[in-house]
């Protein structure tokens, strides 16, 4: 296989693991009577989906699986910008198959009913009615920490192997505060791949699932350049 | 000791300790009144069965615990065909003793109700009701994608001593997703282990989730080698 | 960047991001209907920031994150008392901006009701309602033995690069403990976060939270250095 | 300080840390209403105190924190057998003291009822009113396990620096499984620690909590010997 091939086939399946996985947990199992996962469970998925992408196909292609974190690498300097179209149409490709596979499943039993089918949303489509304004700064926020984390856990200075659990446990991290404010995306591939099924709310609000973790992911690096960053990193 | 007969009791014991684990927990514990640990705690359970089991045994037989798995290693070229059939047999036993002795402790008190002893299942045997096609496609997918990531997070590249933690989390992640559509099982031997003691249906099922898991073995070890393996892998 | 202000945004960004993940989560997600992540869910999201703060930002500044585990590690003889200045007032204005950030968000939607704000109290602002001397038996130990767990999993012995792991899983199970007796502060930068923004008890009972996890942060060094230190360290 | 009485207070500290940390979070957290913990948080709660001490206070006296643990690894050949009096005494004078702070805690609150105190127990004590034959297997069943985990994850063959991890996070699932057969021992100290303060049942089935996990882990460190360690072992 060709280098690039490669890294676009580890980003394809990254990101379709980040959004089948997620997602799946957060539509099969999050409610399910008694005993459902709820969303601590769908949290632990979300971050459990890039802990072992991180491990499996990180030393391919860096392990992304999320648009917004190769355009924050790319302004951290960690990442070839001419390689963000390549790695962001893997990226959106992937989830939107994990969508379709979801789609297949949660529609396999009678009466099935694929609500949200786990989309982010704002104001009424919020799960916890919250505006657009308090998503913008949870989504900024949290995409920017997101960022830092990243950069900071995989410099050299830091501790050799332990990237992958700190970035994957990050994303449970993020889920956790704040699944109730947008369903959390801070990934506008994991976004778009569930949109595409799901009610046209979420199709109608995917602009800000995209502008808002892509708008944290560059704050987050410049602040990680500007104060954090080693001189020779 | 000779070196086979090693192996096979790391996998005997590697596959009791995650048929009784993880089985254990969702008979047990997962239905306790008020404070119970739902299928969150079963799917913990069932991931750090694997993830103890490859700190502590993986360094002997390589940890498989799963017929399934063995198979996506020889196929991914990784380990002896020819080692199948010792390892597979060791592996069933132990799940069975397992079933055993989890049935002794779950009919240890007055009134027992074994219920579905934690077998596997599709159609009318699904914990959410999910037909056959849902739960090839279930277990189909998440096997594959397990395979993948034991292959990548082995692998030379990888970051050395993490690949326990990220395959016993994926198990985890498996779960979070899946136990509503078939109970999870992705693993042949763990499903014969209960399916023994368990309600006739799960006998009658049992050859699905022998097809089924192998299936997706195969397909996640194919799309490793032909996509994401380094060529002197 | 001099080597000072790299190490106080360090600070500021670590105790921004636990006291902004770790209550947020308490405001936002605890006890959201029917999948709400509870205090399991509240206690993983703050070892879950030190864990990340660790990994990403430890290599700047140590990442303590946390004015009284700054005046152990003082005493631990790890860290100089000419630094404890600089760092608490990073950490007390990270704390700050996280509780406005957080009051931004949780107020953010129509009948917005923030509760206790995820403040620490005793007595009747204690959520199980325990006394004042529980309180401080409480934060006491636990600050103590956070500490112990500090400097030994930092220690030249012990094995490389866990030391975030551990130390971020102790806030954790600090948290798991404690969260019925106080809220659980055992850091009084992340009390005073959300005591400004938070009912006026908060305020009135901060003292106790500033007094209470130094007096045990110093008891666990001095129990370190007495009985556990190597004579070398 | 002595190595000797270094590693006694390492011991005293570990075993003061599991049983106040495991126990606390049962008896202080568990059922707390509406967002309580449960067994799952327990469970995490008993797993990360040793993962904790492990990292923290292992390289100091090897981090058992648990008479039966220091007799299979006495058994198994990597403990002087001479030292297992000091140790054992460290470690339930450690568990005592720790039922002490946390009965000071757990009653300092109007009309506070400590209930079982967290204590094990078997039939009528049983939180799931399992039999003495039921308890029998699980604890020695799990027990023998536990010391062969801790045995294979802590050899030279083993991936260093992940025992702590291994070990501690097998205690979790060993709470995952058997708290509602026996309330989960397998450590006769951490049973006696809070036996001293709980119902008078608990004092009079405290042999069982000491007999049962020591046979177990005898042969778990037997069988470890036996079948799965290195000839240079």
């Amino acid at each position: 296989m060709t280098s690039n091939i490669k890294k676009w086939a580890a980003e394809f399946i990254g990101t379709f693991w980040l959004t089948f996985g997620g997602c799946g947990s957060a539509v099969l199992a999050a409610g399910f009577p008694n005993v459902g996962i709820g969303l601590l469970g769908v949290s632990f998925a979300f971050g459990l989906t890039v802990l072992t992408g991180a491990y499996a196909l990180g030393p391919i292609s860096g392990g992304h699986f999320n648009p917004a974190v190769s355009v924050g690498l790319a302004v951290g300097g960690r990442f070839k910008a001419s390689e963000l179209p390549g790695y962001i149409i893997a990226q959106v490709l992937g989830a939107i198959v994990a969508g379709a596979v979801l789609y297949v499943i949660a529609t396999g039993k009678p009466g099935a009913d694929i609500g949200g089918f786990a989309t982010n949303g704002f104001g009424e489509h919020s799960p916890g009615g919250y505006s657009m304004m308090a998503a913008l700064v949870a989504e900024v926020v949290l995409t920017a920490i997101f960022v830092i984390v990243i950069l900071g856990a995989t410099a050299k200075r830091a501790a050799g192997g332990f990237g992958g659990l700190a970035i994957g446990l990050c994303l449970t991290l993020i889920h956790l505060i704040s699944i109730p404010v947008t369903n959390t995306s801070v990934n506008p591939a994991r976004s778009t791949g569930v949109a595409v099924f799901g009610p046209s709310i979420a199709i109608s609000q995917l602009w800000f699932f995209w502008v808002m973790p892509i708008v944290g992911a560059i704050i987050g690096a410049v602040i990680y350049k500007a104060l954090l960053a080693d001189d020779n990193e």
